[in-house]
């Protein structure tokens, strides 16, 4: 059977004032759609397997969370990390449950908090993902083609021939680079070989369990060969054992039968203010707004108002204007690494205002 | 004795979104002292004369405000005026209601929402004037010496003799010219005759009377010379009948019994956000904050932030930065015109979301 594994496990706080440590991205409705990102992988993922079959990787402290935003879940559904050790143990978590029910199962892996265009080709490229890896023993990752020169994203670049002969987006992948610089980027696009790393993996059980037991053989034997998984005590020991590695560094880097489908959906990983801009509808003036504004010789900005509020905003070219949890935030689009400074400065003064 | 009169019936939207029609400025905090204005304005008073000789006169619609602020009040100190008919009415209702308590008071005429500075040189100039009108039959008005070529305060023109021989800050007024252009304003200062006026007045009763008696009849006969006062829906008959006339056109432009004391203290109307940033303490950067905000980057704002809320201001100069009930406003300094617009245009659509 399919079975969908969402990675809900990120911290972010990218989206500050927005995004929290305790209500992290994947929790909101980043976009605007009326459907926080979770919700919306979830119904995605629904249209891919049965629901029952849907697994959440999140940390201890989402579960509740998990549990608000999607209602009616079983037990084996929602699996809270005690701590953050990277997604290669979050993935041989779910793998490891889910195998204790369906040991031949095939696990669409997909984070939770990227946006997805085009749902209908969505479905169609994972539908061809399952179908080939069901035929054949690969790891499967799914490409999109790079728009621009983004260097904050992973590029997997593809080998020259098709890995079937018959089908013509589906690749073996010659190599992974994380986050190259921006020359080097642009050599990649130029290249016509490259693609962003979507961050969604399919393949089957055996094909996943052979990877872990070959090139992560501790995190194999303590998901994959021991009953060490419960109770949820000797989880948090197993973990602390743990090094921090990524499925993309120690799996799909090592491994010699990754392929890559390369993606007819457009994709973001949403990471950003800026990235969110890039991907949100805008008026003629280039302003996206979410919520209630009013905007007077106003360009290019990034308007986020909370429900309740009324934003009016007069003469401002290429900011970001957002306002939640008590926190207004207005920044030049183009200086939104101040972000960390701006949620450590108000975190530093409230915690001198509680003393 | 000396009573004081605080003209409170203020509707102005000018501090929108602060101050609202349900909320004007006088009732407001705009200076950030932890005090509204009608408060500083009746602490003030109550240094010139006895605590029960002080009487508001505000709109009916804003009488419980007044209780709310002020404890302690006796009914005849709070007024509340069935409909706004300029500041001619306002003062006769008050003054009415005082002759009945005592017919030979000495009456301080100030408005609610004014900032003051240098507050002992109010009460020193306030106390020679209340001197010098329980000496002469005189309508005192304050002239304050101007600062800069305003183009929103009326102007007073001092003849150029004194007024008494031994007493230099006290002359009798020429001319009243509201609001003048920008070019006259000019030609004003470089004269050296002209003074701001403060809307300040001081003058007895007998003078008042014999004024309005000679200049406003319908207003003299309505007040000082029936038994319509009360109850209050005759007040209500009676005011409908009145023309709007402020105490400048009724009496001060006609009466030949004028003199301005020009004030020693400093002063300003802060009827606009840009005379609020212009009396306003401000940091090295030129920021004038209220409430909790940080600025990076940022030059030359005024910040109005709400308790409760943090603000992070990164790369902004010269903006008006304001947010209260509901509504964040972001304006350029230059552009504070537009409130009127941004105001009306959040209004109409809360009555449509209304329908």
């Amino acid at each position: 059977m399919i079975w969908c594994v969402i990675m809900a496990g990120g911290v972010g706080s990218r989206f500050w004032p927005l995004s929290q440590t305790d209500n992290p991205k994947q929790f909101l409705d980043i976009m605007g759609t009326g459907r926080t990102m979770l919700q919306t992988t979830f119904r995605r993922c629904a249209e891919l397997c049965p629901r029952e079959n849907i697994v959440i990787v999140t940390g201890d402290q989402y579960v509740d969370h998990v549990h608000e935003q999607i209602g009616d879940l079983q037990p084996h559904q929602v699996l809270g990390e005690p701590l953050r050790r990277g997604t290669a143990p979050c993935i041989a978590y779910a793998a490891a449950t889910i195998a204790g029910l369906d040991p031949e199962a095939t696990l669409i892996v997909v984070p939770s908090d990227h946006a997805i265009f085009r749902e209908e080709r969505f479905k169609d490229d994972l539908r061809q993902a399952v179908d080939t890896v069901q035929r054949h023993p690969w790891i499967l990752t799914l490409g999109v083609q790079p728009v621009n020169p983004a260097t904050t994203y992973g590029y997997i670049q593809r080998g020259k021939k098709n890995s079937l002969p018959e089908v013509k987006n589906l690749h073996p992948v010659t190599t992974f680079t994380e986050k190259p610089p921006v020359e080097m980027a642009r050599q990649f696009i130029a290249s016509g070989e490259f693609y962003w790393n979507a961050g969604i993996f399919v393949w089957t059980l055996p094909v996943l369990q052979e990877a872990y037991k070959k090139h992560l053989p501790t995190l194999w034997e303590a998901f994959f060969n021991s009953t060490l998984l419960t109770p949820h005590s000797a989880l948090e020991q197993l973990y602390s054992q743990f090094d921090t590695v990524s499925i993309d560094q120690g799996i799909m880097e090592q491994a010699s039968n990754v392929h890559v489908l390369t993606a007819s959906f457009g994709w973001s990983d949403v990471e950003t203010w800026e990235s969110l801009y890039n991907v949100s509808s805008r008026d003629s003036r280039g302003n996206a707004i979410q919520g209630d504004a009013f905007t007077y010789d106003t360009r290019n900005c990034l308007i986020d108002i909370p429900d309740g509020t009324t934003a009016v905003i007069d003469g401002l070219d290429g900011y970001i204007v957002a306002t939640a949890n008590g926190t207004l935030m207005i920044c030049p689009r183009h200086r939104e690494e101040m972000i960390f400074r701006f949620a450590s400065d108000v975190e530093l003064k409230q915690l001198i205002d509680k003393k």
